[in-house]
């Protein structure tokens, strides 16, 4: 029988995302677009994509292997396997269902859990799943595992540049360098039509752009409001920004980040002026007569902000960002590519720190809760974590697209979307020795995949 | 501060299906199929589908509002809201999020929770994930809610009579009348295209039926093996079917849980022979030394077990046989479905007695499960359960459609699937007051929904 397990949070982490990439500012050219539109109105720097050979089922299988060979998790220790997803393969097979194939090898079938959906915040709900699963009584003592997959593709048009693609995979247990303050967590859900995919046959969403800005914003201020709320509750003193060393957001692109830690410092400013030092109270008094709505559609007061927020978002934010500016938008793998970013930046100097997250996914459903982290014991460390990564290796040894190749390959992908009855070109040569690739979907639709050997 | 819950469990339950059903003595005839396939061979009475104005959306918006209204839970008291489903209407918003509009009037969007997908598993999936967060750390001390809700409709062909639609609520808690016995689970999960959703401009899935039913009782086999082998671990003796008073198993179509119950009856003999009685152990004999694969395939072995295993059958599982009879396979509402039928049947008399649960989900994802059942508290009381589901008069109320007008009716839902830009007929006259349904979805595929005045 298990003891009461304490602690419980990620014990390792991997992260998977396509070698295949394009440069913003190339594409920016390409399109026509104004200088610096992707780049500094977006705030991207590259992103990647997937080409005909993979996909999330495949970039899946990839993080999972390499993160059970990385850590020498034997497979038979995983009781528990959560996928969050929101790139529908087959709308009743779930993702989890292919990974089992991994586990099947070593007769390994008693895993629980299945796929979590709702848009960007699917993996925030395999994660609070396994978790809970830790705490509850039907733990059998083994660990969970939550994996993140999403390809983001959009139509042609001023969406296509928030794309991206990857796969994130997150071991659960107890004692885990990275522990959840259960008890700090607010979630704002409600019924809204941002961002979805209503056209089946289409991998492409229907996205209203400025909805869903205001709904992230708005969103974001109802879960901060709960959190404070909960934690003034908990620990008898009032949050403000200044109780977490960092803050890591779900990041469609670099530009709403910077938006929304400049919205949390606003909503400290309202909450209590004395949160914010003189020179801030000065700038934003001019504000405080805006309403809600008012406010998240003033360009000055979003200017203001993040003029005097800028500071603490370099040091808070900052060093988070990186993988979600040079990969694009990963959907549910997205924040916590940002949490693999700041991991990769600080590692072992985060010990002790708090971190404070917000997931959103559209439709819409928010969560913001935090983590407090430790250095833990090897492999399950800070430091060991950001080596197993190797974000840095990742990353140079990309490949890089033309604007025309890449929108060719987006061509071919929009023909096989849903598609039965083809090979693809089994090209594995840009890919990395153990990774999976896509061979061949038969003509039951049934779909094969090859290890790329090492 | 919420203290350590006991007892975590089903605490009210809610059911609702269509009044629009087809009989399947009547689509026997009109399919000309030999007669009693679908009433003997299937094992099937009736099948309710949606008419236009009828989704696994609306369906669930009727059944969360019933079950707050009749059990009077105040909609600020659920923290957390899990839906299990496999029809997909969009992609990547959630029905949960379609839900929230119920919370949202009084000011509840704190609600964790989103929808979770494996074919017809996605519901124990849901269940297993609301009952870990109340014994998890993050438990806030507020009910969690489970929404199963699912449209089976196969295209035309033997596939057919094997719809079915309903949704099911169900809120869970701590000091349950239906209480998990959490210790005693067995999974059984593994990558197979046994059924599966692959075209995804189709409502229709892709079916081996044949293949599917091996796979349904193989994993049966494996969930029931490592059930008795927890059990031992745990009570230091052996289980066999003896010692619960009730087995309900997920139920596409009648003739499988027949075979099913013979199939653990069978698997019993094979595990020590002095579980079943002298007649049976000599009926059995000669099947002994088949192969695991042989003993699926065998006819001899299935008419004999069904044949020694009848009276218990009769005891054990039958009472949990009605609405699926009547209603057809409701995917992930089909296995609670079967429960209700129990508490319908047996209600208070279930106290102190033990029921094993069999959730099964192709892809393929499986798990046996059980609950200690104890009458509880009114309003959380299992006679008042079997009271507020009212089976037997929302069975009485329904409306016949003839084969034609059925078969008509799935030419238009075809139609209709993944479509925009359409009114429906409004029409609600067969619906019940109270009821939510389609009136319309926009331009941008957006769904509006009324609700049938009282």
């Amino acid at each position: 029988m298990a003891s009461q397990p304490k602690d419980v949070g990620i014990l390792a982490m991997d992260i998977y995302f396509p070698p295949t990439s394009v440069q913003q500012e190339a594409l920016e050219a390409h399109d026509g677009a104004s200088k610096g539109k992707y780049t500094i109105g977006l705030g991207q720097d590259c992103m990647a994509f997937c080409t005909e050979v993979e996909d999330v089922i495949s970039m899946s299988l990839t993080a999972v292997t390499s993160l059970l060979e990385k850590y020498k998790i034997d497979p038979k220790q995983i009781g528990r396997l959560e996928v969050g997803s929101e790139t529908v393969i087959d709308k009743s097979k779930s993702i989890k269902t292919f990974l089992m194939q991994l586990f099947e090898e070593c007769g390994n079938t008693d895993i629980e859990g299945v796929d979590s959906t709702n848009a960007c915040y699917g993996g925030t709900a395999a994660l609070f799943n396994c978790v809970n699963w830790v705490e509850s009584n039907s733990w059998d003592g083994r660990y969970g595992l939550v994996v993140c997959t999403d390809s983001a593709v959009y139509a042609e048009g001023p969406a296509r540049p928030t794309g991206g693609a990857a796969a994130i995979t997150m071991l659960i247990g107890p004692d885990a360098p990275v522990v959840f303050e259960s008890k700090l967590r607010g979630s704002h859900m409600s019924h809204v039509y941002d961002f979805y995919k209503p056209d089946l046959a289409s991998e492409y969403p229907v996205v209203d752009g400025k909805l869903s800005q205001t709904c992230y914003l708005m969103a974001l201020d109802s879960c901060y409001k709960r959190f404070c709320e909960k934690f003034e509750k908990l620990e008898g003193s009032s949050f403000s920004i200044s109780d977490a060393d960092y803050f890591v957001f779900h990041s469609p692109y670099n530009k709403l980040v910077q938006k929304s830690f400049a919205r949390l410092y606003f909503d400290d400013f309202l909450r209590n002026s004395s949160f914010v030092d003189e020179v801030a109270r000065e700038k934003l008094a001019p504000y405080l007569s805006l309403s809600g709505d008012e406010s998240y559609q003033s360009r000055d007061l979003e200017k203001a902000t993040q003029q005097v927020a800028k500071q603490l978002y370099d040091a808070k934010v900052q060093p988070s960002t990186l993988i979600p500016k040079q990969v694009g938008n990963m959907y549910t793998a997205s924040l916590y590519a940002a949490f693999s970013s700041l991991l990769h930046n600080k590692n072992s100097s985060l010990a002790g720190k708090r971190v404070v997250m917000f997931s959103y996914g559209s439709g819409l459903t928010a969560t913001m809760f935090s983590f407090q982290l430790r250095e833990g014991q090897y492999p399950f460390s800070l430091s060991n974590i950001a080596t197993v990564m190797d974000v840095s290796g990742k990353l140079k040894s990309r490949h890089e697209f033309t604007p025309e190749n890449f929108i060719q390959t987006l061509k071919l992908m929009e023909h096989r979307y849903g598609a039965k009855d083809f090979v693809t070109s089994k090209d594995s040569s840009l890919l990395s020795p153990g990774t999976y690739y896509l061979t061949q979907v038969d003509s039951l639709y049934r779909r094969f995949y090859a290890k790329k050997s090492g």
